[in-house]
């Protein structure tokens, strides 16, 4: 499908049922509240899944746009969501019923009836932003700000190696419609919960180092969760921590969850195979950054991962 | 003065010395490095100050174009510095001596024959990047990478109120010229020195709220300094960690120098008039963002700025 062919489609149908994925992030909720807003400003029908897990950070950008109960819809389109597994709670019985899904992971099953995906863009939003551009929808400031706040969760910040010329072309068009982006960068950004840096304090204080300091791991015990008051939302991205260190070519991240088992992270330089080491505990990811959960206590699992170290760092 | 008219000056005379600033960021030194890659594709000879404050993390970039000892030089330029005093050291005696200043800096002391301020640009790089186009030079990538690392420090990775569309449109531009822009920012931003690391530990452990948590004090002693080994390499933008925590409106920073005095840096929201606070003390800054040194324990700087706030926050 081109995006042409889309655009035509979305303008000869109605009553859209816009479905982000599971642990929402910026990207799937802007992206999804963007199309909303350009679907509105065509005169079409459409709400957003009220997604259960939506977090504080993003309730201004999807709430106004959840579906009301019993709202009777024609068509289900998903937005950066790559399989039905993504699906939210409670969307179960939507697998087999998706019109359209829109996406940028190359993984993409196509379980949808009409599928869009560009693995080339750094966001979902930046397919949305041509999207409406393709269906000749003006982008006021509020869809610029939604694509906005998308872009920068995605590429954090126009940081990470994902972000493109074109990420920022878009960019800069969205800033023209006047919107704040430094605000949005403020709060997505530049500020941390009490909690957060509370964890972050007894993180930093009790960092372990091995091989020559070129393994760096660290341990978040229930304890320390509890003792900082800190939920899931104050854990994001704690796994670049240990990785981010000069000279770690090996960072973990070991975290006690419920039921006596451990959930690892593995960040690794390119010259460490992280997939290869979390594949020996029955999990997997990519060759930079992979994950599997071990069912014993904190201080086997430090110790079974060192002893699997040891043969891979040769 | 126009661009064009800098351009025509540049073209028309030669042997160029470019001076960054005291202190030198990213701005200042790779700024100097991009135009003296321009300047050397026209056929100029050009060369930096060798600046003695150029930090490990920079030398690549402007460590190739210093002045080799001798370099008898017709004509000075200065790139990103306001003023005669923020020279760098062994510089004093040039000033009054500056064909040109280019900065974008609105305080500008048009100490220089020949001044070009565009306040409006978020970084001095983006000027050179308007000039080198005004002078008809085509981008290299070694200019790019240079413009990129200057534009990406000044807006902290375009994260900062200072960032434009027209700071995207030349980001976009520079990485049409295929740098590695990821890597780069991998270096700057998401790199931390061990040093660093634990540091943080130290100052996350040890932070002091006050008045219903919405002061938030962080001290950084020579004892922790000394601990941790880190240098003032490894405190780059420390003063934003206490200013980042939600709920805080004035984040204050005192650390302690030689000589039995401290350094006081306060950060605030725009309810808090942190220059008033500072000029107490007999320092100064912006409303935001603002400065003193005190000479006397930490302990006294503690109770003699809580005192004070107490009084501002009524």
């Amino acid at each position: 499908m081109t995006l042409s062919e889309i655009a035509a489609w979305l303008i000869e149908n109605d009553r859209y049922l816009i479905m982000t994925h599971r642990r929402p992030d910026g990207d799937t909720l802007a992206s999804a509240a963007a199309l909303a807003l350009g679907l509105k400003a065509l005169g079409k029908t459409v709400y957003l899944y009220p997604n259960a897990e939506i977090t504080e950070r993003f309730q201004d950008i999807a709430g106004p746009h959840l579906m009301p109960e019993g709202y009777a819809f024609d068509h289900v389109v998903t937005v950066d969501t790559a399989s039905e597994d993504m699906f939210p709670a409670g969307a179960e019985h939507l697998a087999g019923r998706v019109s359209l899904s829109i996406d940028h992971h190359p993984s993409n099953t196509q379980y949808a009836r009409l599928t869009y995906v560009d693995a080339d863009c750094a966001a979902c939003s930046e397919i949305i932003y041509a999207l409406l551009q393709t269906l000749g929808v003006a982008i006021t400031q509020e869809m610029a700000l939604a694509l906005y706040v998308a872009l920068a969760t995605d590429t954090g910040c126009f940081c990470y190696a994902n972000t493109t010329a074109e990420t920022h072309r878009i960019a800069a068009a969205l800033m023209e419609t006047g919107i704040d982006a430094g605000e949005v960068n403020r709060l997505l950004f530049r500020s941390k919960t009490r909690a957060r840096v509370l964890l972050e304090g007894l993180i930093l204080s009790s960092l372990e180092f091995y091989f020559d300091d070129t393994v760096c791991i660290v341990t978040i015990t229930q304890d320390m969760l509890s003792r900082t008051r800190a939920t899931d939302n104050d854990t994001d991205d704690i796994a670049s921590i240990s990785s981010g260190i000069d000279g770690v070519r090996v960072g973990i991240t070991i975290r006690e969850i419920e039921n006596g088992a451990c959930k690892v992270s593995v960040r690794t330089t390119p010259d460490v195979d992280a997939n290869a080491l979390c594949a020996r505990f029955g999990g997997g990811g990519h060759t930079m950054a992979a994950g599997c959960t071990i069912i014993a206590p904190i201080e086997d699992v430090r110790r079974n991962l060192l002893d699997e170290l040891s043969k891979l760092l040769t």
